[in-house]
């Protein structure tokens, strides 16, 4: 009988979240209690620890996604359980879930089998409050633009230009588009309006980045929330919204202490959509997990090619931090779809499509280490049905790479099935690397979006829109051109067409949008409408989702 | 120097949150910590302790609210430590504070000066994320609804008939009034709709009547969210939405533990609106805190004409609570306003107005004392401009109905100034009482209405508008005829019309809609327009809320 994840996850015994704390030298005064197994720490140790050194930083990322599913962060858990066991310290250090999604048809996202965060049911529904808190951050923000113009607008805000929009931890889709402001003068203005989900906020992100409650606010200050009549930028801070919403944060920018089923201690924070946004955990976890561990593990959303990219380019040149070494996860089930196989027929060994998909591995790591500079491994996440033909073709292919590969089989085993891959990243991380960004920041955003897609995509270039080729140089006069690029783009594929698996070339990546983020702290790049507000399907999973007499939650995933 | 709430608040050490709860016998195991001064406790203890005698129920209450101020929570805080303060185990159970309104003018509904729970900044802010728990509970049914629409509509809902609503906690009058599900067939099907505040949730008052998980869940199933084609009502059980709603309310469920500034135990849980819903703290909490403590200290919202009323007729009547003693807090300010004075003239002795005003204290301490049946004390909540003559006048009136008056100081003296009014409450609480419901279940709607009118409020009886009279009958029809009466009418009168002061005769009330809350169990009277979704004012009081480098909030109040 195959247990399911929650079922796994209830019948280990978790330790005290103190204990865990304690088996890192995290001493119990720092720590705020949210029950027994989840803790915050306080933010500002980084500042008391600046000088402790580091540990080493590990980025886990994969290929190009593919329907088949990856397991990044179930590896990642596996492989910071690994590192335990080997004896070195580790932490891992994830993204938060959203809880929207929880009621749709993705179920958790705190890993799986025996490679899990727990107390899962906690960390998949409100956690600490940390999304709550985000978007009551953003909704006060909202509250006050239409505050503001039914109150006479002094600033002049035209209400056809407000990019802010009101959020929810909920898939949605009704709320997509709305009209708000309706039925006379005391119910406010009538305005073309929409919502995201909170996790696509710009304080999501904004929270991400940050390095302490002063930063935090004066990014909350820049962001800007629409245009005026003139057509210059309103911001947060010209609505006096920067204190009270960084109020509002003042748990949330605190990271989140839990632990894997083996003990691990393991930082969940933030967690910014990865194509509006860059997709990684906190910069105060991240930073935090290297002052207490040796090794730091942290994944990235989506493939290599976005998530490692904006990981890279966005969350390390913003703030300092530099991975030792790079894990890149795949299937074996994965490739073959890459090769051209149907998910249905995925269960059949069929050496060739994983041939087939092979070149998507391989542009990945020809960007991992031509690109970005760093030393790399891929980790096959092993599934039943793999066989050793198709393993095969795997290994020659990476040989001509000089590239490791290692079976990962952390969701039947935990730790003990990623003892190699943990072997191995202690060795890559002590190699020299050559990290470097994909462009410079001083590049013309055309240069950046350029270099973006031939050098990391594999493409001849871009093509800009007429909005977007005037979006860009109003960004440019506003002072934003040295800021770095969020690419919104499909994951599914290296080019902006979802269809085109493997290692697509010859392509043009059309950029129909450009807006900044400047509380974040980048321009993104928009290919093509991007879903910032998704929606349940026909039976949502919370039809499942129960809880009996004495608060045990089933059916969660 | 006058100090702020906030200051006064910071000036106090609090005592660890374990320490707070070993003082009346609660164990460390059955709580779930929130940080070091906050708590859940398990509610389940309820069903444990069920053999462990009750003590005895307190309820503050007020004379019809004034823009002066009344200080009812104040008052209850006071009282609550001077019962600790005379040798009495005493608790004080009190709603949670709404956060949308800390953003606009109210600032925050923790008490106030040396009377006040802490740490107030927790509870006005996320406190341990009961409401956002139930906003998300909420927006997740609301989601389900159009979702189950834009799948096909099997179960035929009316989208023109919908009655459920989004809610946010903000005060945000943009969304009173939306059009969503625009631009196109994939993002929802178009419809009018509209937001409330998180408090007006239905959910809330669901909450706040629950026993326990299984009869929340129960109660989830029951509302209705509008109706069919066929006009029969259609409910979150037939969309399979009450587990997954249940399950996001697993921690809001369980009581929250604090302390006052003096370290008495406070429980703090719930907050429905006191118009369209029953204005009480939740069940749970009073009654775990009659378990724990020798005297529980609670309040009801607004006067003693709803609030006092849907105590008894509605919380008291479905959980079957019974009060021991009433507290009618009363200031000179309040009364001098109920007699003719405007607000700007409070400062000078006026003691005809204050004779004047007599009147709807006078109503009061008659309702509760015929009607009710309960025996009661009146608390003068002490201002520094009050005269001896203007009190005197008070206790001239209240001998004659053979009630004490007690200067309650408390604001600026906490327990110590409330010694009295604690003393005549332990004596009040061994009267034998009469207590009385206002109507029986077994009233037909009219008859409910009538005798609410007619010997709470004064008046000569109700008129129904033609639609309140259809839904009248199709409620008896649909088998909720002996629901009892949530009245949704203004607070500042005891008549419908907010302008009508003092004590008004000859009124009638005229009852415009009537619809059910098949969850929470009661029917809505409304009055009128009854705003379920309040606005900011030209400057929120967000504009001067801070944090510094620290994490200390400023600005709060």
């Amino acid at each position: 009988m195959v247990l399911t994840d929650i079922e796994i996850a209830n019948s280990v015994e978790m330790e005290p979240i103190t204990k865990v704390a304690q088996s890192i030298g995290i001493e119990e005064d720092v720590l705020t209690l949210y029950g027994k197994y989840k803790a915050k720490i306080d933010a500002r140790e980084l500042e008391k620890l600046a000088d402790k050194p580091d540990g080493k930083l590990i980025l886990v990322t994969a290929i190009s996604p593919t329907p088949a599913g990856e397991g990044k962060t179930t590896t990642s858990v596996g492989l910071a359980d690994a590192l335990s066991k080997i004896g070195k310290k580790s932490i891992i250090a994830l993204r938060e879930p959203s809880l929207g999604p929880v009621f749709g048809v993705k179920g958790g996202a705190a890993g799986g089998g025996y490679a899990q965060v727990v107390p899962m049911e906690d960390i998949n529904l409100h956690f600490t409050g940390d999304f709550h808190a985000i978007g009551v951050a953003n909704n006060l923000l909202a509250a006050l633009i239409d505050n503001h113009i039914h109150h006479g607008n002094a600033l002049g805000i035209d209400s056809r230009r407000i990019t802010w929009k009101r959020v929810v931890d909920m898939n949605d889709r009704q709320l997509r588009h709305v009209v708000d402001g309706l039925q006379g003068k005391v119910n406010g203005v009538p305005r073309e309006d929409g919502y995201d989900i909170t996790v696509a906020s710009e304080i999501m992100a904004v929270l991400c980045l940050s390095e302490n409650i002063s930063d935090l606010k004066a990014r909350l200050e820049r962001i800007i929330i629409g245009y005026n009549y003139s057509g210059e930028p309103v911001t947060a801070g010209d609505l006096k919204a920067a204190g009270a919403m960084a109020a509002l944060l003042k748990e949330a920018i605190h990271p989140n202490l839990v632990q894997t089923l083996e003990h691990t201690p393991a930082l969940i924070h933030g967690g910014p959509f990865a194509n509006i946004a860059h997709g990684c955990n906190s910069v105060l976890a991240t930073k935090l997990a290297l002052k207490y561990a040796d090794y730091a593990v942290t994944e990235a959303g989506f493939g290599a090619d976005l998530g490692a990219e904006k990981f890279i380019d966005i969350k390390c040149r913003l703030s300092g931090l530099r991975p030792s070494a790079v894990v890149l996860v795949a299937t074996i089930r994965a490739l073959k779809m890459h090769g051209g196989v149907q998910k249905a027929d995925l269960g059949a060994e069929n050496v060739q499509a994983v041939i087939d998909g092979l070149p998507n591995l391989d542009k990945h790591l020809e960007n991992i280490q031509e690109v970005y500079g760093l030393p790399v491994v891929v980790a096959i996440n092993k599934f039943p049905l793999d066989t050793e033909a198709e393993l095969e073709a795997v290994y020659v292919a990476c040989q001509k790479r000089n590239v490791e590969v290692v079976i990962s089989d952390v969701w039947a085993n935990g730790g003990e099935g990623s003892r190699e891959l943990a072997e191995k990243v202690v060795a890559l991380a002590e190699q020299e690397n050559h990290f470097s960004f994909v462009y410079d920041a001083e590049d013309s955003i055309e240069t950046k979006l350029t270099k973006l897609v031939t050098k990391v995509y594999g493409g001849k270039g871009i093509s800009l829109t007429p909005a977007a080729r005037r979006e860009m140089q109003e960004l440019e006069r506003l002072g934003f051109g040295t800021y770095p690029i969020c690419m919104a783009k499909t994951q599914y594929s290296f080019s902006d067409d979802a269809k085109k698996l493997g290692a697509p070339k010859d392509f043009v990546v059309k950029i129909s949008n450009l807006k900044v983020s400047a509380g974040a702290g980048f321009i993104v790049a928009l290919t093509g409408a991007i879903m910032t507000m998704p929606g349940l399907p026909k039976v949502p999973a919370s039809e499942k989702i129960d809880i009996d007499h004495e608060g045990n939650i089933t059916g969660l995933f």
